[in-house]
């Protein structure tokens, strides 16, 4: 494939990723439920379906390709990793976190709901994503079932992104006396990044690879790789904050720097931190490299994430 | 053993999950996180340690119990079950949901920390219960663990107990105009109970049933001894609410009927809803018909739960 289909490709797989979402997230319920509320449901899909790049499920379809791991049903471990960045992102733009509301172009789950909707919205999101990923639809082996759970878990919760979003609400002084920002060291940032958002992306990669029987030199291969992808994410993430308007990106800007938020652009400056975006995805390409074409996607996944405009 | 010596029981059975609990709960990160944040884990230690009978923990270790099955790891899966109880009621303290200050006799979570960080604790919480679960240590069989991991997903979900927290906070008038409470038929309730404590209760029979490698009438009678099991105690809990007051309860009491919320007991009266609860623990005690002497201490756990006086 070349560079210029990869867009396209990306909203491709996105596609088939929606159609697995809508299914997991119908209205009515499965074995083992008792019913599913309408009006939670209803929130659900808000919150889940039509939004986003899809990134973090496009990875793990990607690196299990890398193995030739391609049925449909990897579609529904891609799926229950999007349901933990959706609850994320639920949770985390209510008033009582980063109080956000607007959210890829919408109003925020929680403004278009209401508080005690968008908090029991994020929760069932997040058992759904277990639900999935422990399901025989998933997988036929069990032991992979179970590595994709522990995978997804370790990532997600106070080890990984909840932890994450613990350390950036102090970093914003949430807790200190004076409520000033604090000022973080570039290892303390890092740290933050590798938590709130990097986790995530990581597991992406790493689950991608379990479910494509990768062996262990494979599997660190690609971890390493979405740990790499990772940062680079973020890094373009700032500078898009600093750099792009409200109406590209379809939520609020600058709001990073006006609130002092400790970013690596912010510490190293624009310049810097491009030539550390560069160096990045180099070194993603690296990991990739006892891959052949094989992983091509997955370079140009580290440049479409490094040079993306929104 | 004789109904006298359940309680001392109960409690024995409580301290060995507690010192589980706390290792689950120690600062320092497991593989594969990256770092257990100071103020997140210790706010996840106040919510889910030193606190309440343990009853979900307790019925999945005695179930498991029928089967002889009485391995440490037991407490694994009874400490999953624990930490989704913990997380739900971090969560429906919170003011957006119930608004509680008080919490078995100490401030809620969000009281002791702020809304923030008790957001995150429940997150947090109930990621772990799936972490631990589908971890080896919590048993070697791979399809064990991710059975123990969908139904446990499936009971707390959008299907059981978050779906439950939903139609409550419906019942409650709380989306209605006017914002007066709905009144409920009496399925409706049952429905209601069903979903928000009834199910969890249920899956604690359950995963006590597949730990100890039940077969699919075995499970079927522990799943119905649990589901009876949630509708007495539920009532229990009404009767309670109604008669008791908060310095036997360690929380607020008469606030179900100052809220007009809808229970058994508002709409039957008080001494229906005796009668009624002394006819589900008659049936819980019949589901366990197949069983001998080895389900004895669940015959208990039914006479307990209906007698319970806080």
């Amino acid at each position: 494939m070349r560079d210029g289909n990869f867009e396209s490709y990306l909203a491709s797989v996105g596609e088939a990723l929606e159609a697995v979402l809508e299914e997991l997230l119908a209205s009515q319920p499965i074995a083992g439920e008792i019913a599913r509320p309408e009006r939670l449901i209803e929130a659900m899909r808000y919150a889940a379906l039509g939004g986003g790049k899809r990134l973090r499920p496009f990875l793990v379809t990607q690196t299990a390709r890398v193995f030739g791991a391609d049925r449909g049903n990897i579609l529904r471990a891609a799926a229950a990793v999007e349901f933990i960045h959706c609850y994320s992102l639920a949770h985390d733009d209510l008033p009582a976190m980063d109080n956000d509301d607007l959210r890829r172009g919408r109003p925020t789950t929680h403004r278009a709901y209401d508080d005690a909707t968008a908090i029991l919205v994020g929760d069932a999101l997040q058992t759904l994503a277990f639900d999935v990923l422990a399901d025989e639809r998933t997988d036929p082996d069990t032991a992979i079932r179970a590595d994709l759970v522990v995978t997804l878990a370790r990532a997600s919760g106070i080890g990984g992104m909840a932890g994450g979003q613990m350390l950036d609400l102090e970093a914003e002084g949430r807790f200190a006396a004076g409520g000033a920002p604090l000022a973080l060291t570039r290892d303390e940032i890092l740290r933050l990044q590798a938590m709130k958002t990097g986790a995530l992306i990581t597991a992406s990669a790493e689950m991608g690879a379990i479910i494509g029987r990768a062996d262990r030199q494979q599997r660190e291969a690609l971890r390493n790789y979405g740990h790499l992808l990772g940062q680079a994410f973020q890094i373009a993430d700032d500078l898009l904050d600093v750099e792009s308007d409200a109406a590209t990106l379809g939520k609020a800007t600058g709001k990073d720097s006006s609130m002092g938020k400790a970013t690596l652009v912010g510490l190293l400056g624009v310049e810097a931190a491009r030539r550390r975006l560069a160096g990045l995805v180099a070194e993603a390409e690296k990991a990739l490299a006892r891959f052949g074409g094989e992983a091509d996607v997955l370079r140009q996944a580290a440049r479409f994430v490094a040079e993306r405009k929104s």
